[in-house]
């Protein structure tokens, strides 16, 4: 990208029977100027028909066939990807053929990104039975980036507003989660959310790191973790110069988080660390991708299927995810 | 209690190296004729060289020795509790003599509770670490609670403002979580909070159950307990009338909460509960115990030893639980 381009961004449509087309089509219908350039992968006709139930214009979008970076021309392109028939989909019914599709717009996408054809990519929900039945074993896009590109040392980040949120273990069942809070992932994910934070311009970051047991553990009679893992992990940061405090109670940790005492939270767990972000802001968390070679954001919401086809979705969280692309974009240019 | 009076309740001091001396202090100081009638149970001289650090005066407070409901004469009166010297406490530094000083205070209070020369009882927060040097094998207050009365179906619930959550699982490390979420405690949980929001005025609870697992398991592709145990408890709570949807994401079961789609939530464990409570209202969460033969609040946090001493410690949670089991007394009164 040049110093004078704004940064294009790929947008994936996601799982044909969940919200992803709806939100996608009301999202470029309302594109303006000064958005950042966006390259939607998807389904044409799949995304027309939604649009025009919607009562959409998408007049506007250029079809971008054989897509490379001077195709997009437009402020908003589309890559029509064929990933099998959707004639059958019924809102809120994912099938294998939806999974399929969903995995072919974001590979096709992942390809180009690869190929830095695009600057960033911003996904909207997969369903993991679907791609699991359409023969993905993957527990969702971050497991695909990751083996895709060769990374083990990735971590999921939520974002919200000025919170910022790292967590240690992902999509894992939580009779799991403790087995795998060990030392080198807990200091992995830490030295992830400084980098990330210094990469959006905070010098000195302040980082705390919630404890895995209620009260993080209280002194070990409620679960041994904090002292055999977390505490040894924050000790070893700390000597490479990370300005990071804990095992802390994850009550104690988020409210810091909201004094602005620490800057960024790494917490142990899916819910530990989302949960607290969906109540403070339902619509605009986003969840971003540490550790992998390209910038991907995505939607911090699911393909929400009880309300699939009704036209009510939400897109403030899709906005959220393309802004923190655009924006991350922007750094790295700099950088 | 005669339909006339106002409730009598009890509040004990907590560790004396935590804050529960400072904001029992600090409570009663500020303590206004039209609020509840307070018998504090704690160390005499403790509680007044606190009071006395903070420039608080304590004249008004009637120090009664034989304690009965008769004897509570005044607006706040103290039951001097003999718990062990207290003369080598150094605020922030629990030991036995602090764990068994607390203790006495607890039982104390729980002995005129349970022969109903008080209303209610409102715990200031103790030390786990402290109790069990002291040789008291309890987990925290509630556990003492349910041994004492003889009740293996209790729950511990947490209430800010208008928000309620009760928990399947308390202070259990989370490695042991999933093997007690259990088809019959998640039913007991689920009824527990229903008769408790009834018993609250609200004549038709709507109700929501979390998942265990991050995104309530995904169609078991993240978990069985969901399959196994929660959704048949929950089918089984609908049997028996209770308005009750789940397991939903955790995520969707809040945000639902905060719409006022639900009027309580039942989480599988300790932080899905309390995270979301306390980055809403961090000081005003308040702990009450289900299924208890009497009324018990307790302050939402704990003893603060980070803080302890310095006098910064705040009383709104305080307030709020002496509130709550002041109301949760006039309607068992009225009942």
């Amino acid at each position: 990208m040049a110093a004078s381009e704004q940064p294009i961004i790929a947008l994936t449509m996601g799982d044909p029977a969940g919200i992803g087309p709806e939100i996608v089509a009301k999202f470029i219908a309302s594109h303006k100027k000064s958005d950042p350039k966006i390259v939607v992968f998807g389904d044409q006709k799949f995304l027309e028909d939604t649009a025009r139930n919607l009562h959409l214009n998408l007049d506007h979008v250029h079809i971008v066939a054989r897509p490379q970076r001077d195709k997009f021309t437009d402020p908003v392109n589309l890559v029509p990807v064929k990933g099998g028939s959707l004639r059958d989909v019924k809102p809120g019914h994912p099938s294998a053929a939806t999974g399929r599709a969903a995995m072919a717009f974001v590979e096709k996408a992942t390809d180009l990104v690869l190929l830095k054809e695009l600057d960033a990519l911003v996904t909207a929900p997969i369903v993991k039975k679907a791609i699991n039945d359409a023969g993905y074993y993957f527990t969702g896009h971050t497991d695909y980036f990751a083996t895709r590109t060769n990374t083990s040392k990735y971590a999921v980040c939520f974002v919200a507003d000025d919170k910022r949120v790292a967590i240690v273990t992902g999509h894992v069942a939580l009779r799991k989660v403790h087995s795998r809070v060990k030392l080198a992932r807990v200091i992995r994910t830490i030295a992830l959310l400084d980098d990330f934070l210094r990469s959006t311009g905070v010098a000195e970051p302040r980082l705390a790191v919630t404890g895995l047991n209620p009260h993080a553990g209280e002194d070990g009679l409620l679960g041994a973790e904090e002292q055999s893992e977390i505490f040894p992990a924050v000790e070893a940061c700390k000597t490479q110069g990370i300005n990071v405090e804990g095992p802390l109670s994850s009550e104690a940790a988020f409210v810091g988080h909201l004094d602005n005492k620490y800057q960024g939270i790494i917490a142990m767990y899916h819910d530990q660390g989302l949960l607290p972000l969906k109540v403070l802001a339902p619509f605009k968390t986003v969840n971003i991708t540490l550790g992998i070679p390209f910038i991907r954001t995505s939607v911090g919401h699911g393909a929400a299927l009880d309300i699939a086809g009704r036209g009510t979705a939400k897109t403030d969280s899709l906005k959220n995810a393309v802004a923190l692309a655009a924006q991350l974009a922007r750094a790295a240019k700099k950088a």
